[in-house]
Parts: C-alpha cells; sequence; structure tokens
C-alpha cells in the first residue's frame, strides 16, 4: 500500500530560506505569509494523501468506462472531485471576481504537485477546468463569463480542452472541425476530436469543452481557426442547464496509462457553442489556455517523480538484500549499496531542484499578474515564457526518467503491477506528450523563447544566475558556473541559425538549459542550508553535491553534441530511414 | 497494422565486409559461409515476421491465463511455437549430439533479434529452454542428459527457470525452497518461486524446472544451494511423462509488459526433483544457464529497439504535419524535421552498433567453443565474460530508451494502446531487471571482469579497440579514440577501489563502456562502407557521423562524473533519504 508523505518542510524551507516568499508577496501585494501558505499547503497535502493516493492505484486498475455513451469514473472518482471541489481546492488560485480565492499561483503549482504525485488522473480534471477558465476569462464575452465561469471556477463545472484531430495534432493548422453559424450568437459545430482529457464524467455539472473549429468563411492554415465554448447541456427556458447538447462520446481512448482519466473520442455534431474571441484567432485563445497548462504538465512530471521518490526509499530501507559492502554484515537493507543510492539521489537531485525552480518560476507568474509596476511585471512575465518550455519539458523527461529510476530499485517487483512502481512510469509517459511534445517545448525555447527582446530575456536570466552565483564557494556554485558558460556558449551558437540547426538543436539545448537552471537552484537551496544546521539543512547540501559531481556533467556532454551541429542529422535522405 | 523486415541485408553486410565471417567460421573448423548463413536468416526473419509479428499486439491485449490451474497462451501462441520448433528453429544452435543443428551462436542471436523484435513474449519460450539445456548439459548426470535434453532440444519440452524467491531476488543467498531426499537418487522439492518464465503453458510436452533449493545439511548462504530438475510430468511405469509431478501454479504474475508470456508463481510441494551437478553448487550451475541468457537478454533490447524503429520510421515518412525548414512547403512528412530525425537516429546508431557488437561478441564464443587452439579458447571466452554484462545491461537500457523514442515520434498516437508503440515501451522495460539487474551487471563489470587476469583482459580489449582505429581518419575513428583513452583512464582510476567506489561507478562506467565499444562497432562499419558505394553503405557513413558527433558526446559527462567518486553518494544518511 503506497503513502505520500506531503513536502511541506521542503515547502517551507524554499518559501522562507530560498525564494524570499513573504519580501515576493509583499511585493505585489498580497498578504499570504510563509506560515499561512505552509499551513494551506498542509491542508492541500492531507487531502491529497488521504483522499486521493488511495484511489490510484484501485483508478488504474478499473479505468473509466463508457457505458451506454456516458462515462463512468472508477468508484470512489467522483465523489473525491466533489468533496475536492467543495473544500475551495478547485479554485484555489482562481479570480476572486469569479468566486476564487486569489492565492499566489506558486501555492496553486506546488498543490499540482502534490496532485500528481498521488493521482495524476484525478489532477487532470480540475487543471484543465483551470486552463478553460483561464482562456474564458481572457477571451469570452461578458454574457458568456457571467454565465460560465462562477460554476467552473467552483469547480461544479468542468472544463475540456478539445483541440486535436486525428489529422491534426502538433499542426493545427489541418485541422477539419466546422462551426456555421445559426441562430442568434451561436454556431453549429460538427467534427471528431481525439485525445479529450476529461471529456465526460459522472461526477455531475456541465463539461464546458472549448473546440477549435473553422467558420465557413475562414482562411486556410492556423489564421483560420476559431475557438468555441460548448457545454455538454445548454440552458432550456427557465435557464437551466438541462438540455443535452448534439455531442457525444465516440470512445474512451486506449492507453498505456492514466487509465482512470477519461480521455475521449468526441462527435460534435452540429453542436451549439459559441465564439470565445474573435474568429479566426482561436490559436491566440488556445494558447492562453495552453500556457497555464503546460507549467502544469511540467509539475506532473516532478509530482510523479516524487511520489515515485518515496515508495522506491522506503522500500531500499526495507528490503534487504546482499552484504555491507565490507562484507561483515548480511543480508542489509540495499540502501547500504552504493548504486541503490545513486538511483535515488539522482531522483531526488532532481525533484528538489525541480520543486524549487517551480516555485521561482510561480512567483515571476503571481509578479506578471500583479505587480504594479509595469515594467516589472513585463520582466517577470517574459521570464515565465522562457521557462514555459523548460518547465514542460524538463521536468516531464526527468520525472520519466526519475519514475523508471525509482522502479528499478525495486527489481522485479517493480515490473510487477501490484506494487505500484510501472504505474509511475506509464503515467509519467504521457506528460513527455500532450500539450505539445517535448519536441514541440523545445523548438518553443529556441525558436521563439531565445528570440524574445532580440536575446535580452534569456541573456537576463542567465546574468540573474550569474550574478546569485558570485561569491558563492561551494563545489555546486562552481560547477554551475562552468556549466552556464557551456550555456552561454550554446546559446550564441545558435543566433542566427537556420531552422534545421534549430531543430536539431533544439532538445539537447533545452536539457542543457534546465540542467543550468537546476544548477542554479541547488546553488541557492546550498548557500541557505550553510546557514541552517537541521538535518534538512545537511541533507540539502548532501544532494547538491551529488548534483554538483554526478549529474550536472551531462552538460559536458550536450554541449559536445550541440557543437556538433545539423549537419550528421540532415545528411540521411528521407527514403534511407 | 505493425509490419518487420528482417535486417538481412546488414547481416549480410556485417558478415561479408566488418566481421570477416568466413574467417571466423573457417578458424574454427565451420562449413559455414555468408551466404549459407544469410539464407537461413532470411527463412527465419521470414518466419519471425508473417507467423510472430501478427501475434505480438493480439498477444498483448489478450495476455495469458490461469484457467483451473493451467496456463493458456494467448491464441495462436501455441500452435506458432509447435510450428517454430518443427521447423527447426528451437535447435539451431544446439550440440548435434543431443539433436541439434549446431549452427554457430552467432546465429542464434540475430535470431534471437528478430525474435524480440516481434515477439518477446513468445522468444522468451525457446531462449529459457536453450539455458536450461546448457545447464543440463554441463552439470547434469548422463541419464538425466539422455532422457531430457533430446525432447528439449527438438523444442517438444520446454524449460524454466526457477531461482527467485519474494525474499531472494539479487541476493540467493537468502533462498528457502528445501530439497530432502526421497528414495533413490530423486528429492522432494517444495517451496514457491516467483517471476517464473514460461513456468507453465498448453503448448503440450514437458515443462522441465530447474529449481534452486537448499539440501537438509546445506551451509548457511549461497554455498549452502543446489540445483535441482523438477519436471512438470514425471515417467509412468511405461516410462511414458504422464504422471503430474507435485507442482502447480499459484498464480500468473500481472505484469507491465510481456502479457503473453506466462510468468508464473510456482509452488513446489515436495515435487520430486534430481539433483543437477554437485550438492551445494548450485549457483555454478545456475551461472551457466544465466550467461547464454544474459546475452539472450541484451539481444532482447536490442531487438526491440530495431522493431520500434522500423514502426517510427515508417511513420514519419507518412505522417503530414508542420512546414518544411524553409516555409515553402506543407504540410510535410515529418521525417524532414529534424528532431524527428534525431529520434529516429539516435535509435538507428545503437541498433546498428549493437548488432554488430552483438556478432563480434557470439563470435567470440563460437571461438571460446570450439577453436582448436586451447589459448585461442581461453582469449574468446574471456573477452565474452568481459562484454556479457555490457551486452546485457547497455543494450537493455539504450534498448527502452530506442522504444521510448520511437514511441515519441508518434506523438500522442504513440501513447494509445491500437499503435503498438506502447507495448514495445512496456516489453523492453524488464529486459532492465530481469536476469540480474542491470545494477547487478554492472557491478559485475567493475567488479569481477575488470578484475580478470589482473586487469589484462580488458586491457586486451581496448588494445584491441586502439590497433583497430589506427590509421583510420573518420570522425568516427578520432572520436572513439578519444573515447578510448576516457574508458582507459575511468578504468585506471577504479583500479584498487574499495567497494562502494565501484558501486558509485559502476552504472555510469558500463555506459561509458558501451559507449566506446559502439564507437568501435561504428568506425569499423564506416570503414567498410568507405570501400563501398551502395546506399546502405552511405547510410553507414551517415548513421556513423551522427554517432561521433551526436551520442559518443555524452562519454565526456559520463567521464566526469566517475571522476567525482563516490563521496556525494555516500554522504545522506540512511534515514535521511
Amino acid at each position: 500500500m503506497q503513502t505520500y508523505v506531503p513536502p511541506i518542510d521542503d515547502y517551507r524551507f524554499l518559501m522562507t530560506q530560498v525564494l524570499d516568499f513573504d519580501r515576493a508577496m509583499a511585493d505585489i501585494g498580497m498578504e499570504v505569509d510563509g506560515d499561512l501558505a505552509a499551513t494551506i499547503l498542509e491542508e492541500a497535502g492531507r487531502m491529497c494523501a488521504q483522499r486521493l493516493q488511495p484511489l490510484n492505484r484501485t483508478g488504474d486498475e478499473e479505468g473509466s468506462r463508457l457505458i451506454d455513451g456516458a462515462v463512468q469514473l472508477p468508484q470512489g472518482f467522483a465523489d473525491a472531485y466533489r468533496e475536492f471541489a467543495e473544500a475551495g481546492w478547485a479554485s484555489l488560485s482562481s479570480d476572486p471576481e469569479h468566486g476564487g480565492q486569489g492565492l499566489p499561483f506558486v501555492l496553486q503549482l506546488w498543490l499540482d504537485e502534490m496532485l500528481s504525485a498521488t493521482n495524476l488522473s484525478f489532477g487532470l480534471i480540475p487543471g484543465l477546468t483551470r486552463g478553460a477558465c483561464e482562456a474564458i476569462k481572457a477571451h469570452a464575452s461578458d454574457p458568456l463569463k457571467a454565465v460560465y465561469l462562477p460554476p467552473m471556477v467552483r469547480g461544479e463545472w468542468t472544463g475540456a480542452m478539445a483541440l486535436t484531430e486525428s489529422g491534426a495534432g502538433t499542426d493545427l493548422a489541418l485541422l477539419k472541425t466546422k462551426a456555421t453559424p445559426k441562430d442568434g450568437d451561436n454556431y453549429a459545430v460538427s467534427g471528431t476530436k481525439i485525445f479529450i482529457s476529461s471529456g465526460d464524467h459522472d461526477i455531475g455539472g456541465n463539461i464546458v469543452h472549448l473546440v477549435l473549429a473553422r467558420l465557413p468563411d475562414a482562411p486556410a492554415g492556423v489564421r483560420g481557426i476559431s475557438l468555441f465554448l460548448v457545454p455538454k447541456f445548454l440552458p432550456d427556458a427557465s435557464g437551466a442547464f438541462t438540455v443535452r447538447n448534439a455531442m457525444s462520446v465516440g470512445a474512451l481512448e486506449r492507453k498505456m496509462g492514466i487509465h482512470a482519466q477519461p480521455t475521449c473520442v468526441m462527435n460534435y455534431d452540429g453542436a451549439t457553442g459559441w465564439l470565445v474571441g474573435e474568429p479566426h484567432k482561436g490559436l491566440a485563445a488556445m494558447f492562453t489556455m495552453m500556457n497555464a497548462e503546460r507549467l502544469m504538465v511540467g509539475i506532473q512530471g516532478l509530482g510523479i517523480a516524487g511520489g515515485a521518490y518515496q515508495q522506491a526509499a522506503a522500500y531500499a530501507r526495507e528490503r534487504l538484500q546482499g552484504r555491507s559492502a565490507d562484507g561483515t554484515r548480511g543480508p542489509v537493507p540495499i540502501i547500504e549499496h552504493a548504486d541503490v543510492r545513486r538511483m535515488l539521489l539522482s531522483v531526488r537531485a532532481f525533484v528538489e531542484a525541480g520543486r524549487a525552480l517551480a516555485g521561482w518560476t510561480a512567483l515571476q507568474l503571481d509578479r506578471a499578474h500583479r505587480h504594479p509596476d509595469a515594467a516589472e511585471r513585463g520582466k517577470a512575465d517574459a521570464f515565465v515564457a522562457l521557462l514555459t518550455p523548460v518547465v514542460k519539458a524538463a521536468f516531464t523527461d526527468f520525472g520519466f526518467e526519475s519514475a523508471v529510476q525509482a522502479q528499478q530499485v525495486f527489481g522485479g517487483h517493480g515490473y510487477i503491477r501490484e506494487w505500484g512502481m510501472e504505474q509511475y512510469v506509464r503515467d509519467a509517459r504521457i506528460a513527455q506528450i500532450y500539450e505539445g511534445t517535448n519536441g514541440v517545448q523545445a523548438m518553443d525555447l529556441v525558436g521563439r523563447k531565445l528570440a524574445l527582446e532580440g536575446g535580452a530575456v534569456a541573456q537576463g536570466f542567465f546574468d540573474l544566475i550569474a550574478a546569485d552565483l558570485e561569491g558563492q564557494g561551494a563545489p555546486i556554485a562552481a560547477a554551475t558556473r562552468d556549466a552556464l558558460q557551456l550555456l552561454r556558449d550554446a546559446t550564441a551558437a545558435l543566433r542566427g541559425a537556420d531552422a534545421d540547426a534549430l531543430g536539431a538543436a533544439a532538445v539537447d539545448y533545452l536539457r542543457l538549459f534546465a540542467l543550468v537552471a537546476m544548477g542554479w537552484m541547488w546553488a541557492r537551496m546550498a548557500d541557505a542550508a550553510t546557514k541552517g544546521g537541521t538535518p534538512l539543512h545537511s541533507a540539502k547540501i548532501a544532494v547538491a553535491d551529488f548534483f554538483a559531481g554526478r549529474m550536472l556533467p551531462q552538460v559536458k556532454g550536450l554541449a559536445a553534441a550541440l557543437s556538433a551541429g545539423a549537419q550528421s542529422i540532415m545528411a540521411l535522405p528521407d527514403d534511407a530511414f
């Protein structure tokens, strides 16, 4: 039976000693201090550990089911979701104007970490609802907002993003779903969408689909896509949402993992919808939704890695196999074996740096939304834009690798379903794919984000790291300084590169970037820890040393690979593959 | 629908232009030339592609089932196995003395590659039988051999290895299964074993379990383990094997993958067994079996990577998304995108180097068995011993990573079961775990294998690589020379290291070793290819360049990590994990 201990001590350490949370809140005029934040996270963590963790394995076994056209979540999910929403967790960071609690986004992201650690399939339900709310808030008309936002923010209604079609995934220019004007302000939406998370379920309440479709007069390509709000239930004459819209679940996708999550094939058969934003500007509206989701997806990788770590560390302390290094004792707990420690440390070194970097990025997002000074808002917003693809792709890559390492600690038992470790691996895998594959994220980083303000945003980020490291003498600070130089060189080499060169570099470059950013966070944590003296502080220094010595050196290989350029990648003719 | 094109052209290239197959066969007095070998592989490949590949997905969906205590393989498996055995594929490399065809082991290993590429669950059945035959042949009494080997070699009977218990996996010292002397030469074996591949099935014929157990007077630890032959059916008075032995399937393991493979929990309830080898020397007998299996398991990683590559390359040529790099055309096949090419190339660069290295290692094994000169046999045997953990661990690690990359090429479709890509990932994962986890393999390499002949075997292997590279000017040769130096340095640094230092280094060191060995094979292939001029030769040079520029640089990170030593791995107290 898997258990989960919410990492509240670590959040507290990050807030009070690493990220200067109170000052960050004061800067943006929020009355939340580290103590209150920790109390909220503690409460959230209790809910995740006690309510959601126990449903994770049963949800995987049972899966969502399609019965007579309606989706049934695994047993216990609908009840748990209603409790979750009633306790206010669905609206933690939402705008108070629409009934949200208006807490900082950093708390939301750490809640997302705990949700993902305990039950990713479940966490996607409120997560996608929040993304849909963002898009509605930013782009929908006031009447639509007034009707849809309050119940969605409260979590009584949920949201779904209906973008992908079988022929249009990464390339939305190819999408074929149509919307034709009907009476009044609404449209008839027709088409089939695939991979629709939370497309249907039995929680009750409306399900609000945001659907990308083409208007009759739409130009070809991505400039001809519009976004429509298509609810499962339409209002009847009395205004109650009781009338089934002309949309149906074609099938549940049969997936490698996240079995409890009802990922649907959706058919829209002239379903009534309303335009969100301007005609043909659907892609911009969708990106509002996607950007919020992408940070969340990165955090999913982090959460799963953290959950898997806890199981693996506990197992390694208990499982007796082999003799001590000096041969005098045996059998010993496998945690005594260096290679088992290496595996655990590589997971932990990612998880704790990722948690810190997620916190830093989320604080920038809060700053971008709330700082009184527009220049500060702009600067913070640019950092978030820069880091979004890094968090999405690197955290999900390291998250998957971490799940695999944690599974490996269990040996043969790791391959057996009952132990639950293989579920982490299967569930973690999706996060590298959805909301834009990690290759697409990497292209976004090298193509768009490095070019922000003519390269000044990335430059500014690197300078910030350099300034932080200045004067620090710990091994992690020195190692990160060296790695930063490799990153600066790689960045300079990409300036003016053509599309093939960017594409050939993208994934390796993103990983190099992420390792430097994690090194930076380890340097900050190690520096803070030298002022402490508790076991947590000693552990931070030990793990920082591990990261510096055993993980960060990956940057050397990545930098060397990048310097080899695109030539060998483009040489082979297409038909010779 | 997945298809598979057996890599016969590549085998032919390796035999005739890279590995000097005809000369190698002549050296050991075998009358098999490259043409005959290619014809045999072609026939084997046809069987894999036409008979086994179609059963791979259905086998995964259906799985093996336990019905009234008996295991049913998925539909079609038992028939396919009987055809496989009748056609002689089960006995390809077995000793003619027992009815085998006595073909070289190199053909066996490449057959194993194609089996694993098309149906890993199936391939385990003959694979484990072969391992069991090896142990019986090497250690059993003549009467046992006479009875059991012929039907096992013919594939009419199958074998299973019963080693692991729930409390004894890596550490067999802890095993509890007991064997007590009965009447005559036999024993009553009692205990429960887990993770028993092919433990039961409905092919028909006997199932011969080799079971590790303790005799009543056994010393504690691994020096008190004996090996027993425990058949599912015992002979009746007429000598026909009709009497059920006191053993039963407790359960089928529910696993992440290889669903078609009937992995059993086995109960032996005073089952009749015969001692194989001497009392208390079971571990040695088991290692005879394990060493053969370990090479095969490495090849499983290679095979799955090759199968997954073919699906991903075909998909990338057909799937239209996005625009050409210059922006003028779209949608284009995704194989035009640099990052997709990078993913495919990274799989292919492993597969082709792995195939070559597997071939080289197998030829050494043939040499070790058959060369007229004992010194040559000994030298070859030492190389096989050195390379066995490298092939097992590195090929399964790269194999798993390759399956993940191939899945990633499919985007969201890669996560959906129907497409079959996620099955490669789930199936590949086991190979990193069974027959000794990859961590155990790495410890074997740094602990035992580097120490062979005082380090002279490893030294000799490195010298062989250096001699081969001498005078070669291709980028891959230069890059491999540099990498070899890093490997020599890392090897020197491990001399005299204590157990913690070895354990902390093991996995990174093994990967460094494997990358150098693959670079060596790429250098040989690229060198041979410069003398060619066909599309195959051009492709070899292109992929060698990719390996040199984009994959081999990983060695820099690994070498740097190794130089950081064990300190940061051992520092954290056990209870702080």
